[in-house]
């Protein structure tokens, strides 16, 4: 059965044929009542099955007919499963002595975890609403995991109804960082645009929520609090039911049954003894086989202290990435951060900047104290400047009256900001290097933070690494700031602190160049998400066009590059960078933390290339444990 | 002097110190003066001079003082000398057998031939304008040169008063496609926005125009027809006169007497016959020793016959760059392009398309008469198509009602076409791999133009060119169109052609499989353009904010890698690129076709690693064949 419980599981029709009961014409009994039937051919089937399944050492697919009264075997199979199934059968067979714990790991593939981990969709009702014709439309599936609740349009609605305690799937045309409360209300979020890395996907990802985004058929209409879906009649209002699978990217009109996750439940929400919870008992028994034969490290993106705690939950052994830029849309952080960018002058910068430093030190604080000792890997300012300013007029006043500045102040700021390629333009360390006091504030917030925590008796372990090097005297510049306000906290503080210096590789020159850099950095973390980006030469926000055709359709890559590591391009200066490194400094600590840390295929090809550890998003944390443990075992 | 001619050229003061020379408190007598004043002091200096000469083989500079009536040597250098002077000294040296031809090369710096190539500015008056505080400000130096004229700011009214015979100068805020006619008519282009790749940076040094862009204190009011500039009084109206140096960047006030390149105008505007042009004799003397040393094929990029015909002028050998979208913004031809992108459906597009084929066919048949059976490279097209549609409103009426489709429609074809990062996005090989009828109708362009054209007798070699292709099945896919295409049209005309099919390397993933890609390619050129943009992850457009600091302050650059090739990142995929190509295919041709191909030191990397030709725009192909000659000559 679909629970993967060890009994016997089956369907016969007398006086018929194998196509009939494909067909689905007559509806077929289930297997215990052949016994009744025909008791001996009913014995001598078990008794086949129990020898199958002990030569084959898994959960067979039987095929049999019976003849005349005499039991013929027609075929068998390695059963199919999901990912439920497949976790119980491989704990009961190693239980049973059929196979070891290598052979149990073998038999669970990565991407079954998920489904012991998210909220699923009871099978036979989403069935029933696809006969319905209740499903709209298709979207991307960027956050898995099942959802069903009423349609919102913003953010503050989704607050208001789920504090009422309504499910609510939060509806937008894109999100923003303004709508990060009402993400973290809702059950799930649907947007009409963006790609599998847009705000909604990457932060609704790192929530754990259900996520479906770029679904372009989706027509919203704000003021009129309505959704239309492209040729289809109807309008859907707030209110309204709807529910969205994060597996596949599907929308359906009305309500769907979802099985909530055990695993979660236990960990996560901790509103269920793990006593009480046999599915959550097997997965911790199989993560532990799962640690213990793996050899890479696995970590968790995570930029807040609740994030934090789910990582550690879901076995994460450290923070990858911490992004420090989304700390700045949180409450009263993003008025500072805009005086910052408004500032005339570098004396005007530093007081806005003065007004962050306390904020950021509790966050890197808040962060240091979850993870108690284990390396927390800190990223300086990344994003390009104009992504803390509205882009619409309205918004520009507000924030101009906000902070008492004229608003042709605010309007001109952005205008200067505009890019033609925000991706290739002033962002990463070259914010740092024109502007060397963010770098300063943020090196501060982090060692004074950590200073105080390990004050409070709890150990850290900061490395901060500087985004976006191309050239090691980049690095070398943004090293030295770093190093010099560490040595200034330090003095202050009357303390010691241990913390390393890398840098992310994220550019090809930053990969081609490896050996140089790894003169200044203590370890390497490769950001796939924008080393794809460069070495295809590809906008992952634009690529829809072509990518989609270039992957179904004309077979030009055999996976999406974003999801899966392009080993020939991406994969080679991955390579390159790593051996490079190492040649120049033996004990440089290799990383990754762009997106692809947690699909199991690139997972798989960070052990290879001796990579030290994965980092990915906190639920997808052990599926990359399982992955790297397959890679170890060469499964 | 200034000419370069060899006399005994210099100054004297009597009764003083060196300092009085130098402080420039007095003025100096001409050297000549002195033998009236001290026969024998005069004849032993002459003595000298020539002993000094002759050792150092080079012009001298020579410092002396007279006591007591007896002539003192101070101290003696090589002298300075501008790029008229270096190529008269090194001929008169080479004629006086103090060198050899060898010699001669070693003593002209690449740069230095831009002066006979360029018009200049009086350097009297140039310096009274600065002295007069007529330097209203400074902008990127975008296309060599010197030109004065009067404030246009449309193309119409630069083509009406060049019509008239007035000289003018075209100043926008950026310009367009729609701005080639009066490009061509003005004496010179000034923008306030854009790098020195902007559209305007690109078509004017194509053009051989002077070109001074990005100049950001310019306050453009095309409403007003009025020009300031920033922290600065007054107001500058059209038909002001306005004078730009193309060399420095620099924009003054008022005119400034300007001298004519000799050299252009014997061969390029042929108002001057060789037999009166003494500055001509010697350039055509000395790089006839330039094209005996050079290992290095020099190529110009030439959209047009008329670019052709100069580039041929120059001493070019081929078109190294022939961009088809250039060909699509003229007379009659962006009606059917926007046609073709406003289709929606596969057969409107082949309808729009079949408008295009002959207009195109007569673009090639151009090129291919002109360039005379040397070889021609074709780009397939390259940009997004939103270039092809105007961005605002009222433009989109106008493309609407002339193309008689709903504004609607345009719109939302606009809207839909908008990518975040273009340069990353729907362009190059991607446009002809979704799109192939556009890719056949441009093959078809081809071969029917060179199979015309080899009927009338004129040899052709067209060599089609890939764009952007990151992975071999791109190129295998289009290189699949095209030669199906050649077999058609060589069927029908009842011909054998002579064609080759490669590729541009530009993106990092293209260098790193190269080796794959020479499977299919027949020649690589190298877009170093666009490779430096990915692989240093910076959009040039986008820069200025970073780079220029980068460069002039930080020192984190040596040199503006769009300016010169970043050896150790940009350079090191060249050189793999090359490596592994020539692996696959030893016969594999090699060139370089961005920007790059024009800039000496660049020229001196691609002799080194073995490339088979530059290509560059058509007034610094002179320069090249001197940089590939001095790199031969290993100097």
């Amino acid at each position: 059965p679909a629970t993967g419980e060890n009994t016997f599981y089956g369907e016969f029709l007398m006086n018929a044929q194998g196509e009939d009961v494909v067909a689905g014409i007559r509806t077929p009994l289930p297997i215990a009542a052949l016994e009744k039937e025909n008791r001996s051919a009913y014995a001598e089937l078990v008794r086949i099955r129990r020898t199958l399944e002990r030569h084959y050492r898994d959960m067979m697919d039987i095929e049999f007919t019976i003849q005349q009264r005499k039991l013929y075997m027609l075929q068998c199979r390695v059963g199919q499963r999901n990912g439920l199934a497949a976790v119980r059968i491989a704990c009961d067979m190693v239980a049973e002595k059929l196979i070891n714990r290598t052979g149990a790991i073998a038999r669970v593939k990565p991407d079954d975890l998920n489904q012991l981990l998210r909220p699923i969709f009871d099978p036979a009702e989403k069935r029933e609403a696809v006969r319905e014709g209740r499903l709209l439309t298709k979207g991307l599936n960027a956050g898995p995991g099942a959802a069903t609740g009423r349609i919102v349009f913003n953010a503050d609605d989704a607050e208001t109804a789920a504090a009422r305690g309504e499910p609510v799937i939060l509806v937008r045309i894109e999100t923003s960082p303004e709508d990060i409360h009402g993400m973290q209300a809702a059950e799930g979020i649907l947007t009409a645009r963006g790609g599998t890395t847009s705000h909604a996907a990457l932060v609704g990802r790192q929530m754990g929520k259900v996520c479906v985004v770029g679904c372009e058929a989706l027509q919203v209409d704000y003021r009129e609090r309505a959704l239309r879906i492209a040729n289809r009649k109807g309008v859907l209002k707030e209110g309204h039911d709807i529910s969205i699978d994060g597996f596949t990217g599907e929308v359906f009109l009305g309500k769907i049954k979802t099985i909530p996750s055990e695993v979660v439940q236990v960990l996560v929400a901790k509103t269920l003894d793990p006593r009480d919870a046999p599915i959550y008992q097997r997965y911790a028994r199989f993560m532990e086989w799962v640690d213990g034969a793996r050899r890479l490290g696995v970590r968790a993106n995570a930029d807040q202290p609740d994030q934090g705690a789910n990582a550690l939950a879901f076995g994460a052994e450290g923070v990858g990435l911490c992004r420090t830029e989304h700390m700045f849309f949180g409450e009263g952080k993003i008025g500072p951060m805009r005086e910052t960018i408004l500032a005339g002058t570098a004396e005007e910068r530093r007081a806005a900047l003065a007004k962050l430093l306390p904020l950021q030190r509790a966050d890197f604080a808040g962060i240091f104290r979850v993870m108690n000792g284990r390396p927390v890997t800190i990223r300086t300012l990344d994003p390009p400047l104009h992504e803390f300013l509205p882009h619409d007029e309205a918004g520009q006043r507000e924030v101009a009256a906000a902070l008492g500045v004229p608003f042709e102040r605010v309007r001109e700021r952005v205008e200067a900001l505009h890019e033609f390629n925000p991706m290739l333009g002033f962002r990463g360390c070259r914010l740092g290097i024109i502007y060397p006091e963010i770098t300063e504030m943020q090196a501060r917030a982090i060692f004074e933070a950590a200073a105080d925590v390990r004050q409070a008796g709890v150990a850290v372990a900061p490395e901060i690494m500087i985004p976006l090097v191309g050239h090691v005297k980049e690095l070398a510049l943004q090293a030295g700031v770093v190093r010099r306000v560490a040595e200034e906290v330090m003095r202050e503080k009357g303390t010691r602190l241990r913390y390393l210096v890398g840098t992310m590789i994220e550019i090809p020159r930053g990969a081609l160049t490896a050996d140089e850099i790894a003169g200044v950095a203590e370890f390497f973390s490769f950001g796939t998400n924008d080393l794809t980006q460069t070495t295809l030469g590809v906008s992952r926000d634009d690529a829809g066009r072509f990518l989609v055709p270039y992957v179904d359709r004309l077979e030009i890559y055999g996976k999406d590059p974003f999801e899966s590591i392009d080993r020939d391009g991406v994969g080679a200066l991955m390579r390159m960078a790593s051996e490079r490194g190492r040649t120049r400094r033996p004990k440089l600590k290799l990383g990754i933390c762009g997106e692809h840390g947690g699909d199991p295929a690139s997972v798989g090809f960070c052990h290879e290339i001796g990579l030290d550890y994965v980092s990915c998003s906190p639920f997808r944390v052990p599926i990359a444990r399982l992955a790297a443990a397959r890679a170890a075992l060469g499964a």
